[in-house]
């Protein structure tokens, strides 16, 4: 296979485009498949990419425009550039649900044009499915789905199935076939390979399997993906408020959600948002970074407004200010640490809101269990630069306390949030980091400068 | 569908087993599929976990096995509880891949004993799977697959089917059949829908599609996923060193491993190392953690050095220690956006190694700007708790510096380190705000205390 993610290749296309040899660019392009060609055009500008559309016949050109659909930034200026005339070309090559997500990504203007251009059936299809909500599973299935009854002969079914398929404009692949009764109630499942291998005069219902798992409509795509994981589907079906078969989501649009999830959940953890990899602006990349950078500065101003409040205990014993950075760091990590496992446990589904108090328990137990081995390393350190064992033990008292009130904040805040039906993904990155930081400098100064803990002990 | 991850669920199944009404508990394990156990026995005890299993029928008990494979610290202490017999009885019903996956989870012993007990053929199949790297292609696949050849019919292929898999002892589905050659050179495919809708009479060669993509036996499973994942295939055929098809990799694999690729990116990112969201030993968890604590100690003992050497200044001017915190947040926030986008980018493919130089640059005039814009609000912050412009513009002055180190330090660790054939992925985390966080205060001290901007402005 040739590998076009070379920077060679793409550099090779535009100096085609720019030396003006397009009968060599079009040989050139020919030898790629869509995904070869897309890989390109994420490496060109914005005028290269339209050259290289043109070259393309039209079903290739809209499987280029579908592969894009990951990098909605590229996607769009190549669209804008694009004539009503030229896009629904490309959409009656889409399959459904890949038209539905292409026409929702355009400014209302350009996707009601194009709208008008489509012929009457498909435009009724189209509309239908962009009434869904994107994330949901009618955002994201096709309705172009299977359906036999349950009373056919395995010989009627397939050719039922034949003329179905001949009546569709585009022919797309399916593994599962959908039993229905009358009312096109979900009842079973047959797979593609079953009916391929039984005998031709087998009733369906014989070989069909009964426990269907299907969704709602308007179930959400995280919960659609997570059903499909745990039960190992290629294929979901999808059902209305009637429980009546109105189209399947496949497995390739749930990898699709499951890296969409994997991108937010980073970008939450590193603070860039939204931003995607290939994005090239400087200001759109600032934009979507500095939020974050915000959150750390305001939080900077109050950790210091906390600080000069001792500023003449911290100018008699400097040592203490010292150990500020180490105290905020190791509270942000023990609070990253706890926040991220109870994150992803409420993403799976492995921790329940309700397990609150067991949770808990266990980081304040871990938290503890590390942050007392961390403050007893802080008290030889402390002790070794200040020469002062009241002021080491005193300040690896303060850690300790510090590191239990993080594992307590991280552990308790997602799961709160997710009461509240806030994203408890938001609290993994800078915010919680933040507010531990400035919350963990806090409670090491009150302590270090109000008690001693060698005079206690004693 | 019930709900098996109701706590109350599994609360109901230790409740039957302490109060020992077996009956009632076989009733109710009867109402559940294997995905639904599976999810009750992660919320049990080991002893209650192994009573469950005593009551499953050898085929659910192995698919619910199967399903654990995900939580390997609870699967694990479930083996060690079991007879070699017992346990090859489980591994008879698995499908190949899950089978070798089962028993590479084992200890050595356990594994040749259960090796031996066997059947030859089954110990064959086995042998020759173990002996592929876990995350390679060969170590993903299964060797149950259906091949075809060019020149017969699709009425002969469908019964040559048939046969293959009357063979076999545990039925998969399949959605794609290989065309091979008489040496087993894979030279085309053709999906099950295909070979369902066609006349039964077209000779196979003219309804397959010569593309093919397929990948080498000793592939890492995280190239397997992105090819899998740029094709949209629900299944990628594996080939030996002779192009000779010898096996299968299916979408729930590659699904896993994308849920496990995440998991340790996050893993890394938040420091919770390789511990599971099921994990329920403290010492486990404590051990998984400490190291990722242990970097940010020894930094903030570095940092208190640094700080150490200006404790004279620092009594004379304590305003400056005040931001300090504030320097350490954006530094390290700063470095975590730019090496969490190279990060990704290295792993998709959409960043090069040779990129360097364009991505550096990309990455230093973000953090310009918004190292820039951040600088100015100190500034002014500074000003305010200070009255002293002069400091103000020096701290601002020192922060922006800062923060382009951080740039820097962000965007080329991760490309140099994946040139060196290290993870990447290890840059996300506490290792690169520590050194963020100790560089950024020696720069923000040693620029605050030498130099006095508003002089050198004058």
């Amino acid at each position: 296979m040739a590998k076009a993610h070379d920077p060679q290749f793409s550099k090779l296309v535009k100096k085609l485009i720019n030396t003006q040899r397009p009968q060599v660019l079009k040989s050139l392009l020919e030898t790629l498949n869509p995904v070869e060609i897309s890989n390109i055009l994420l490496q060109l500008k914005l005028r290269h990419q339209l050259a290289v559309l043109e070259m393309l016949d039209r079903e290739t050109a809209s499987e280029v425009l579908t592969n894009l659909q990951d990098s909605s930034s590229v996607l769009e200026s190549i669209v804008e550039e694009m004539s009503p005339e030229q896009l629904s070309g490309f959409i009656g090559e889409m399959p459904g649900d890949d038209a539905a997500d292409f026409v929702s990504m355009m400014e209302e203007d350009q996707a009601d044009a194009i709208l008008e251009t489509l012929p009457p059936k498909e435009r009724d299809t189209l509309t239908q499915l962009l009434q869904y909500d994107e994330e949901s599973a009618g955002g994201l299935m096709t309705p172009f789905v299977v359906s036999i009854l349950k009373d056919q002969t395995v010989g009627q079914a397939i050719r039922e199935i034949q003329a179905y398929v001949k009546k569709q404009p585009q022919f797309q692949l399916f593994y599962t076939a959908y039993v229905v009764d009358e009312y096109r109630h979900l009842i079973g499942t047959v797979s593609v390979t079953e009916l391929l291998l039984a005998d031709k005069r087998t009733l369906i219902q014989n070989l069909m399997n009964p426990e269907v798992v299907a969704v709602d409509q308007d179930l959400d795509q995280e919960e659609v993906l997570r059903l499909a994981k745990e039960y190992d589907l290629v294929v979901v079906p999808v059902i209305d408020k009637h429980l009546r078969l109105i189209g399947r989501v496949t497995i390739d649009d749930l990898v699709d959600v499951m890296a969409e999830e994997y991108h937010e959940d980073i970008g939450h953890f590193a603070g860039t948002g939204d931003e995607e990899v290939s994005e090239t602006s400087i200001i759109k990349t600032s934009r979507d970074r500095l939020p974050w950078l915000l959150i750390g500065l305001i939080g900077g101003f109050i950790s210091a407004l906390v600080m000069s409040t001792y500023e003449n205990a911290l100018i008699n014993l400097p040592e203490v200010a010292f150990f500020i950075p180490l105290v905020a760091a190791l509270g942000g990590s023990i609070g990253i640490q706890s926040s991220s496992i109870v994150v992803r446990g409420l993403a799976t589904g492995a921790i329940q809101t309700s397990d609150l108090i067991v949770r808990l328990s266990k980081e304040l137990r871990v938290g503890f269990l590390n942050g007392f081995i961390c403050s007893m390393v802080l008290v030889g350190m402390t002790w070794y630069l200040s020469q002062n064992l009241s002021m080491a033990l005193t300040s690896g008292t303060a850690l300790l306390l510090v590191v239990c009130f993080a594992a307590f904040v991280g552990s308790t805040i997602p799961i709160l949030m997710k009461r509240m039906n806030i994203d408890p993904a938001l609290a993994t990155g800078p915010f919680i980091t933040t507010s531990n930081d400035i919350i963990g400098i806090a409670i090491y100064l009150a302590i270090t400068f109000n008690f001693d803990m060698l005079s206690l002990i004693q």
